[in-house]
């Protein structure tokens, strides 16, 4: 799905084959594999109880009955069936093959004889076809079934459910164009599948299609959503002109994707531009510490620069996976370490939380503070993000290296066996919970070549403990320099057996917000590595309201492995205080002469972020008060 | 409309006759006659261009074509209608007065047979009255007709406007009721409106009606606004049970005021309990310092408590027009200055805010800080908030006193004279601009009577310079306690020529939030007397940039009063500092030990907020960042 496997001769960095990195256990391999044993089955069956399966039954004339939920379901099934494809591709899986084989057959089934494919569209607006690009969501939901067929052809190398997405793309392609309809889909997404299905197929006319769709944005010819403005839909100024991210976040951050990949396979400088631009004005003013973006309940908007609120933090989850897809896809283009870093910040913090550590339940919105807590939910009305979880977890070894002319660079660090260009490498490792990472060279491929290990920009407090350690059995000089935020690589003839031991300083430590973030003034937040942590009131003593903590700011904090504790987690202590509120008179606002309240020393226990919630509702803050 | 002029037995204070106050010109009689000269004509211009007059017409079969604009658009014109009367009462005005009239012929026109009169159910669902109570708005419109007509009656004794209020009104009542058709309306309105065509008419069926629609409500029947629930049409619990406000803000206010309203005239207790108990959520957790209501845009609603961001600030001018109907009822069956404190801080800023100087346009979202700026507009396609801001100006005299059997009250302050029971106050004053107030006895009514003046709890922290003069030429002992937030009561028998000078001290104040409020920790507020001060970008030295400024809360600031400024306000310069961004790294996350940013003393000049977005759109912000 959301992965370039085919180099462009203008990205500097290539995503690896697919099936090119395998986990081998760890914090993402297990992560993983309660994706693939209770995730993949759990949306299985919440597909059907929604009604998902049951549209396209009704579409291939199987079933009788009215079409149930929003219009756009089928992205939801789509988006499932290319997390069990990248499953499959992980290994056997008898129960969710057949499951996978089942919805093809369906698809087959409901696709129609000009090769369009839409339930919606099919039972509910018979003869209504592309009458509603604005809100329909059909050119949004096909772009899903490209990418589920992308992953199913690389991950089965049976090509059915590409011929399907194939034969509605050409459907797609003989009715859009420059000498055809004009006009685009209210939601990006089509842009980035049809990039993938080019790279996929080789077939041009899918990756002109996509610059057709990317130049038909920016017209303001589409009618938002009441009262949202044509930056809800994205079609408020040309691709190529866009100084800033906009409207709603998920299809800013979708449309960037598309925009990047196609200025991976064409180079035009112009997109790359306009991509970086984007990709600046996120991130120095409307992304949340926890890499989430989306400040705004109304429209699911980004707010304005630095209006970045914690209770009322959107941060829809699919917004954080769209970051990764944006991300990955600038690092490609240009090989800089600050897009992987972004990559890790989203990847840990905001889009990791949108899952409960069972797998069973998901969360829609990502607040940065809840004053009464919060429950994830089985499923949604508009469940656009537990799929859309599912295959991002299905497929989170893919994002974990790249490849170069050069060697082979490693971005994330992950427990993972790596086998590219004939070298094999493996990744031991602990991380996120300690900073040692061994890479081990098991097959060297001959000649000499640079591998690249990036220093992660969060140490940038700890250097003089960041270290690796190995060089000189490698022949290496020794004391390279080691700077966050940069790659350390090392071009040599690596042989089998060498082994080089990076070791990240993973001291708790506080993080300030701008200054200009009115909502987070005067107060910190505290990470390790590159978790975000929060305070539970689980975890607190009895009587503390986590609406009167205060964290101090001088005294130095603890970090602690707790095996038992949210699946094992390190969790941070902290010295802080606890506000005597008794001490305030009820008014809201008060004299600025009027004396501080009373505060009685205690320790703040926090844990990752990504973890909240995982106890039944109750208060959680991210950001803390100083002292 | 929103006065209570019939005693009741249970109110500890009532309110005065109607016309027994007139202003004599100073703030509120400038601002009045722009209302009556500018708005009510505007309004008028508005409800003819929107649809309100052409929706009558169709109902009357005076006109052909379709329905315009959303289902209440009836209330709109009802609100300017009942403004329009209160203008007339205070002189004639023929163009006005034709106005009225030919509305007035307009309403008998297309009121049916039965009393029934709505032009949206009439015109666009004819045959469907009451089929959705949840979010027809009917009871809404029929309420705010009812408003009208016990102000027209009131203004010029003709009854041609109640008759039509009453016909309707019977309709309900023989529509609605226990053994009758349960079930209430989605917005709270025609609770109040009952009560008070109750208090006109002496039907005791209204009273009655008014209870039972209150009674309907908390039964979780409502199916709020996806994705809202019942808090949004206030169907979420029983009236008598409620803790806390919540939902829809405007909603919630206008239900406590028919709420307190029954209490006025029932004297259960438990529905002052009831009120207290909201009264008491919402002033101790989720005011603005405007004094308006309202936290999120999604819903219109209030947010948790502390929940009160300054930039997404929601703070309709309707729910500061209903904190003000609220508040005034509270007073009236308490004769707590509790509510008269809050009644002032919500009228000359959470309220006037709504309204530009010139009294063309209108804030529908009064916002706390504005980083791009904001336009007040002409009108809305939901326009609620213009012709309720005219009504509230035009009557904004029956709330600067009340009576009772000990004497009376004076509550806010203004240039005005009072004749009521007898007796003849006048009073001078250039309040809010000066502390001054002259209560001048003109005719003393006989008997010994107490007169009672509020002294605002914002005195607080200058009561050393709160005085009181003119107590020896009435035989009054000297230096009473004069304590903030409460009443100097003095009984006496007065004599006409008896003057009392209260002195107020203005000293230009910081005001710190509570600091369990998130979203403003760390910043103050400047005030003076009721004001609520702003720095807006057009009174800052050049090159300053208003997210990046800090006041200085040590140093005193000064108040000048500047003619030709707004219209004429008294300026509040402050010292404090602007922070030099270019020493910030791009990072909107640093680590915490990072330096401060270096700064430069500057002047920062303050108006009253109620004035801002007056020269164009341009940055504000009240909350001050604290250096």
């Amino acid at each position: 799905m959301h992965t370039a496997t085919t180099a462009s001769p203008h990205a500097r960095r290539r995503a690896l084959p697919f099936n090119a990195v395998t986990l081998t256990g760890g914090f993402w391999g297990q992560r993983q594999a309660v994706n693939h044993t209770v995730s993949l089955r759990h949306g299985y069956e919440q597909l059907e109880l929604a009604g998902n399966f049951h549209n396209l039954r009704l579409a291939a004339g199987l079933a009788t009955g009215a079409y149930k939920g929003l219009r756009f379901l089928d992205s939801d099934l789509y988006k499932w069936l290319e997390a069990v494809s990248y499953a499959l591709a992980a290994g056997p899986d008898p129960a969710l093959e057949q499951m996978a084989n089942a919805t093809i057959d369906l698809l087959a089934t409901a696709q129609q004889g000009d090769g369009y494919l839409n339930a919606y569209y099919q039972v509910a607006k018979p003869g209504q076809r592309w009458t509603d690009l604005d809100h329909g969501h059909e050119l949004y939901c096909a772009g899903h079934l490209f990418q589920a067929a992308v992953a199913h052809h690389r991950a089965t190398g049976r090509p059915r459910l590409l011929e399907i997405a194939c034969r509605f793309a050409d459907h797609i392609d003989a009715t859009f164009g420059p000498t055809l309809r004009h006009g685009t889909c209210g939601h990006p997404e089509i842009e980035m599948a049809l990039v993938e299905l080019y790279r996929e197929t080789g077939e041009a006319r899918y990756l002109n299609l996509a610059a057709f769709f990317l130049d038909q944005r920016g017209q303001r010819r589409m009618v938002g959503l009441p009262p949202f403005g044509p930056e809800y839909q994205q079609d408020h100024v040309p691709v190529r002109a866009a100084e800033a991210v906009a409207g709603h976040a998920v299809r800013q951050l979708y449309l960037n994707s598309g925009l990047a990949d196609l200025y991976l396979e064409t180079g035009e400088a112009a997109l790359l531009a306009a991509a970086e631009r984007l990709w600046h004005d996120g991130t120095a003013h409307k992304m949340h510490v926890t890499g989430g973006y989306g400040a705004r309940f109304d429209g699911e908007a980004f707010g304005e620069a630095y209006e970045l609120p914690s209770d009322r933090s959107y941060c829809e989850t699919c917004a954080a996976i769209a970051a990764l897809m944006f991300n990955w896809r600038m690092l490609l283009a240009t090989g800089d370490a600050r897009y992987a870093d972004a990559f890790e910040r989203a990847l840990y913090n905001g889009f990791l939380a949108g899952v409960a550590l069972d797998g069973r339940a998901f969360f829609y919105v990502n607040p940065l503070q809840s004053r009464a807590g919060a429950t994830r939910q089985a499923w949604y009305a508009c469940a656009c993000c537990p799929p859309n979880v599912m295959r991002q977890l299905a497929s989170v070894e893919h994002f974990l290296a790249t490849h170069s002319a050069a060697g082979v660079q490693i971005h994330q660090y992950a427990s993972a066996a790596i086998h590219v260009d004939g070298r094999a490498l493996r990744l031991e490792t602990n991380y996120p919970w300690d900073g040692d990472v061994r890479v081990i060279v098991d097959a060297a491929g001959g000649d000499e070549w640079e591998l690249a290990l990036r220093l992660p920009a969060w140490c940038v407090g700890a250097t003089a403990e960041l270290t690796l350690t190995g060089l000189e059995q490698a022949g290496l000089p020794l004391s390279p320099p080691l700077t966050p935020g940069t790659y350390a690589a090392f071009a040599c003839a690596w042989q089998p057996g060498d082994v080089l031991t990076l070791h990240l300083p993973l001291p708790p430590r506080l993080t300030q917000p701008h200054p200009r973030i009115d909502a987070l003034r005067g107060c910190l937040a505290l990470e390790r590595g590159p978790l975000v942590y929060c305070l539970e009131q689980a975890d607190q003593p009895a009587g503390v309201d986590l609406l009167d903590v205060q964290v101090d700011p001088e005294a130095a904090s603890q970090a602690a492995w707790q095996p038992d504790l949210l699946g094992g987690v390190v969790a941070v202590h902290a010295s802080g205080f606890h506000l005597d509120q008794a001490a305030w008179s009820e008014a809201l606002y008060y004299p600025a002469a009027a004396a501080p309240l009373p505060r009685t020393p205690l320790t703040l226990t926090a844990v990752p972020y990504y973890a909240w919630a995982n106890r039944g509702p109750a208060p959680m803050r991210i950001w803390l008060p100083a002292a």
